[in-house]
C-alpha cells in the first residue's frame, strides 16, 4: 500500500465525532464497532441491536427505537435493506450524516430498486446517493451528507474493471466475473445453506448469470465510467472460508490495448491509493493476504488474444463493508483517508 | 445416474483379471487400490511404492524394480510423468494391458509433450494413445491394449463442452474455464503451497491463462470434436478442501442455439451415461454431491446473450483419476462399465 | 478389522426384510437410507420426512402420519426424542421390529429419562430396552423385538472402557472422557452455534462436567460391566469438521494391572470383532481413518503411574448412529453382522 | 482484559530501542515482525532468514551470518533450538538483550535439556534463564539481560494451573492436560503430517503421555509454585485450524477448596492482568475469541467431586509465542506491558 501523500489539516484530525452504529451485532456490524472503537476521531455514543442488550466494545446495545439519533454527528447503518433507508431519511432530515452499509441507497432510481428488491423504496428522495467507492468516486464524497456504501462483490469487481473502463478500453463483449466468497457474506440469518456441515467441503455457485442483486449495481457504476460496455455475466461461488472475496474477471479489450498499455492504466489508477495494492506483474490476487485486512489487492493477468484476466481480492466484511464504511467516513469528514485503518 | 442398459455377457463378468498397481501410495493410487480391492473382476497381484514396504489393502508393497510385471493381465500406472511411459512401454511389449493415469500418453505427439513437459517423451511409439474419457471416446477403448487416463481438469471441462462441441455449436470466441479444485490434485509432494496453514482460509488462482499443462490436453480433445473453436482461457484455483473439482465454463454459442436446443444437446449426450448426471434445469453443479463419489455432474446454466454458463463437478481423485481408470479398465475388458463403481 | 468367522445360514441371508425409515432427511437418516438401499437383505418400503416430499434413494418421502407402519417387518426411528418413543410403542404393539436411533429407549427407567430429558417418557412400558452396542451386549440383541441404538459419545467412550470394566480393573477414581466431535452431531436444526462462520476456526467445549445427556447413559451401561467405578467427568468439544468423533479417556487402573495385562484385556475383548479395530501398540486413534467408515478404532496408550490413556474414534453418523443401527438390525435378524457395512 | 493501572514514566515510553529479529520468516517470526513494526518503542534494524532475501515489513532479510548483532539494543530469537542458544550467548556477551523464543533457555539445567533435546546445550552458562511468563514471573523479568519465552502449550497449561498452585491447592494426583492446537505450532518445516490433505477432517493426538517436550517445562515451572504436585499426563491433539490452542485441564484439589474459594483464587490471580481474561462463571474458554489476538482467556469449570475442570485458550503464535515475546520485551525495558499489543 502506498501511503497517502496529502497531509490532513490539524484541525480536522483533532476533532472527535460522535457516532451511532445501527446493527452492531451482525458480522459487518461487529467489525465496524471494533474499527470505530479504536478510531481516534470517532466516539461511539450508541449502538443498536434488536436481539441483544449486552455490552459490545464498551457500548450497551439498544433497540433501534431507543437510539438517540439526534445526539450524534454521524450514523452507520448496518441494517437490513428496507429498514436502513427509513433511518437514513430520519437522519438526513435531522442533519445527521449517514454512511449506509445496506443496499437501500446503492441503486440510483426507485424503479430499479423495486425491480431488484421487490418492494417500494423506503426513501426515494435520497436517490441518487453519493456512491461510496472512494477510489472511483472520491470527489463526490467529501463533505457529503450521506453516502451509500457499496456491496462486497461490487467493490471487488469494480476495482478490477475501473482502470480500463475509465479509459474506454473495454469492448461491447460480455464481461465475465467469477467470484469466490466466504460465507459470512450471507450474514447471520439462520439458513441451512449457511450451516457448517453444508458449506464444509463444498464449492457452490449461486445466483448465476444475471440474478444476483449486485449485477445492476456493478453495471450502474461501470456505465458511469464507460457507457458502451457489454452485459455482465456474474457467477458468485460460496467457498468454505469465513471471510474473503476473490474475483476472477475476464474482459475483452479494444484494439491497441496491449499488455504494456494495460499495465500502465492500472498503475496510473492505483499508484496513489493507500487501500488498493496493485500487485507486480506475474502475481495473482488471492484471499489470504487480505483476510482480516482493510485493503484490497488487484492483479493484471495474461492477455490471451483480446481476452484479459484480472484478479482482485478483499475481505468482504472490511474493504467489502465495514472498513470501506470507515474509509467513507474519513473522506466525508476530511480526515486522513486511512485513519483507523492501517 | 442412469443405469447401463446393455447387459454384459456372462462370460466376461465371471472372469477375474490379475492386475498390478504402480504407485499405490499416492492420493490417486490409494483410491485406486481401494476400488480394485472390491472389484469383483480384479485381483491385485502386486502394488508398488518407492517409499513404503507396508501392507496396503492386503497387498505388500514392492519397489517398481521388483514388481512382477509379466505376471498380470493389466497394470495401472499412478506414477510420475516420465516414469510411467517407460513402464507402459515395457508392459505393452510384454502383452500386458495398461491404464496410464500419468500425463505421459495424453498428448498425441512427442513434440507437443516435450513443449509442455520439458523433456523427451519416454515412449513415443505409443503415441497417439486411446484417450480414456469413455463418455466421449468409448468405441476406441473397447479391447484397447493401452489407455491414457485423462487429467482431472480435462475430464471436468470436456464433460461441460462435449455436448455442444460434438454438434459444432461453439463459436470461435475464447472458451473460458474457471475451475476450483481441492489440494489433493497437487499430490503428496512436500511443498509449502500444499501445507495446511497455507491453503486454509485461502482461494488462490495458479497457472492462469494458458500455462497449465491441462490446456493442450483440453484443446487437443476438443478439436477432435469441433475443429474451429476459439482458444482456451483457463484459470484453475486452489480452494481449501481436500477433494473435489468444479468447473464454471463460459462459452459463446452460434446463432440458432437457444436454451431449448442447448438443453436437448446435453440430454442427448448424457441420457444413457451411467457415470455422468445431467442436473435438471435451474440447478448448478457443486462439489459436495460428488466428493467421494465415482460420478460427475453437469448443469446447463443461463444463456446471457450468446454467452452460456455451464458448470460441471467431480471428485478429482475418482472420476478425475482413479475411478475413471477403473471405468476404462471395465470398458477395455468389456465388463459392465460401472462394475465396482456404484 | 477381523472378518467375522461364523458363517450365516443360507436361509437367513436370502431373506429380504421390508423396512421403513422414520426421519430420513436428517444427517443420520440420510446415511441410514444410503446403507439400507445397498443392503442385500433390506427393502425400503417407506421413508418419512415432515419437511420434504422429494424422492430420496429411490423412495418418495411421506409424513409420519401417512407411513404404512404395519406393512413392514422393521422400522428405524431417526426421530427426535419424545416422538420416537411413541412410534416405537405403536410398532411393537403391531409386531413390527424397532431399531430406535433416538434417546427414548436408552435410559432404563422413566424416572432417569425425565430427569435428563425434562418430560415424561413416551413409552415407559418398553423400558428397559435391549441396548444396542453389539460388541458389549450382543446376546441380548439376537431376535430382539426392539433395540435402543446408543448415543455417539456413548459408543465411543464405552468401547474405550469396556475391556477393563468387564474385568473389574477400574478404580473408584473419576473417569475422565475428553471428546472431540464434528458438528453434524448437533443435527440439522438451525442454530447460530452450528453456522459455518461460528464453527470454523474454533474448538469449543460444551456441556462440560456432568451436564451432557450422554453422561447417565455412559454410566448406566458402564455400571452393568463394573459396579464400583468412579463418577464420569465428561467434556465434549466441537471441532471444525463435519463428521467424526474422538474420545481421549483417562482412567485409573487397580494395582496389578500393568501395561501387558491391559493390552491383553483389549486384545481379548476385540480380537473377533469385525467392526472394532484395536490399533497396534504405540498408535493412537484419530478421526480421519474412520470418517465415512462403518468401524470404530481403539488404541491403548501409555500408563503414567496408575493413569491409563485410551483413545477411540468413529464416525458419529455411522458407528455412532446409522451403521450401528444397521449392525443392530443384522444381529436382530441373525444376518451376518457386517452385511451391508464392509 | 483489565487495563494496566501503573502509569509508565514518560522517559521510558519515549525511548525507541533498536531491535533485530532472528528468524523472521517462520510463522512466529512473521507475527513478531508485524508486531514490532507497529511498536512505538521498537525500531527493527535487521531481520534474518536463511532462505529469503526479500523485504519483509520494510526490512531487507539477511542471513544470520551477516546480521549486525552489536548494532542493536535487543534481539528476538525465533530460531531452531540448538542455534538460538549460540546467538543468545553471543548477544549476551556483547551486552545486547535477548528474548529467546526457542526452547534453548527454557529448561533450567543442561542435563535436563540434553535428556529432552538429545544434544548438548549450546550455552549452559546462561542457565537457568529468567522464565518469561510475566503473569507468573514478572518481577524477575524487569531489566533482565535475557529472557526465555515459554512454549505455547506451557503458557496455556500454566495459566490454567497457576492460581491454584501458588496457593498450594493441588493434590498429589496426576494432573491431566488435554490440549487442542492449530497446526501452525508445527512450524513451516515440510512434513506430510502438516499437509492440508492430512490435517483436514482429522483430529489427531500426538506425543501422548509424557513424551512432548513441553512436559518437563510445565513441570519445572509448576514445581516452583507448588512442589508437591502429581505427575503431568499430557495429550496434545492437532485440530484442523491454523492458529489457536485450547487446554482442558483436569486437576484434583485439596479438601477445603470448594467452588467459591477456587473462583476467588482465580480472580485474585488475574484481576490486574491486562493480557489474561478470566471468564465469568459458567463460561468456557474456546479458541475463536483469542485467534489473532494477543491475550489469553481462562475459565474455571465445574468441580465434580474433587476433580476440577479448567479451560484456557490463546493464539499459539501470539500469547503462545510472538506477542508474549513483545510483552517480555516491554517488561524487560520497563515499558507499559501492553505497548503494541492492544
Amino acid at each position: 500500500m502506498t501511503e497517502v501523500t496529502a497531509e490532513p489539516t490539524t484541525r480536522s484530525t483533532d476533532k472527535v465525532y460522535n457516532v451511532g452504529v445501527y446493527g452492531a451485532t451482525g458480522y459487518s456490524g461487529q467489525i465496524l464497532m471494533s474499527l470505530l472503537k479504536k478510531h481516534p476521531n470517532a466516539n461511539i455514543v450508541f449502538a443498536t441491536s434488536e436481539s441483544s442488550r449486552e455490552i459490545q466494545d464498551g457500548v450497551e446495545l439498544l433497540p433501534v427505537a431507543e437510539a438517540p439519533l439526534t445526539s450524534v454527528d454521524a450514523v452507520f447503518l448496518a441494517l437490513p435493506h428496507g429498514v436502513a433507508g427509513q433511518i437514513a431519511a430520519q437522519a438526513v432530515s435531522a442533519g445527521v450524516r449517514v454512511i449506509d452499509l445496506s443496499a437501500d441507497l446503492r441503486l440510483d432510481t426507485p424503479e430499479l430498486y423495486k425491480q431488484w428488491y421487490k418492494h417500494d423504496h423506503p426513501a426515494p428522495h435520497l436517490l441518487p446517493a453519493p456512491y461510496g467507492l472512494p477510489e472511483i468516486n472520491r470527489a463526490k464524497l467529501v463533505n457529503a451528507q450521506y453516502i451509500s456504501n457499496p456491496g462486497c462483490h461490487v467493490t471487488t469487481v469494480l476495482l478490477a474493471l475501473y482502470p480500463l473502463a475509465k479509459q474506454q478500453a473495454l469492448t461491447k463483449d460480455a464481461i465475465i466475473a467469477d467470484t469466490k466468497t466466504g460465507i459470512s457474506g450471507a450474514g447471520k440469518a439462520l439458513k441451512l445453506d449457511s450451516m457448517f456441515v453444508e458449506v464444509y467441503g463444498d464449492v457452490r455457485p449461486y445466483n448465476a448469470g444475471r440474478v444476483h442483486r449486485h449485477v445492476p449495481e456493478i453495471e450502474q457504476e461501470l456505465h458511469k465510467l464507460q457507457a458502451d460496455v457489454g452485459p455482465l455475466v456474474f457467477v458468485p461461488h460460496i467457498v468454505p472460508i469465513d471471510v474473503g472475496l476473490l474475483a476472477t474477471v475476464y474482459v475483452k479489450v479494444k484494439a491497441g490495448w496491449d499488455a504494456k498499455r494495460i499495465r500502465a492504466a492500472f498503475e496510473e489508477a492505483y499508484k496513489d491509493e493507500p487501500l488498493v495494492d496493485l500487485l507486480p506483474s506475474g502475481k495473482v490476487a488471492q484471499i489470504k493476504p487480505v483476510a482480516h485486512k482493510n485493503n484490497a489487492i488487484v492483479a493484471v493477468g495474461d492477455l490471451v488474444g483480446d481476452t484479459l484476466i484480472i484478479t482482485s481480492a478483499l475481505d468482504n466484511l472490511r474493504k467489502g463493508a465495514a472498513s470501506q464504511a470507515v474509509q467513507n467516513f474519513n473522506v466525508m469528514m476530511s480526515l486522513p483517508e486511512t485513519t483507523g485503518l492501517l
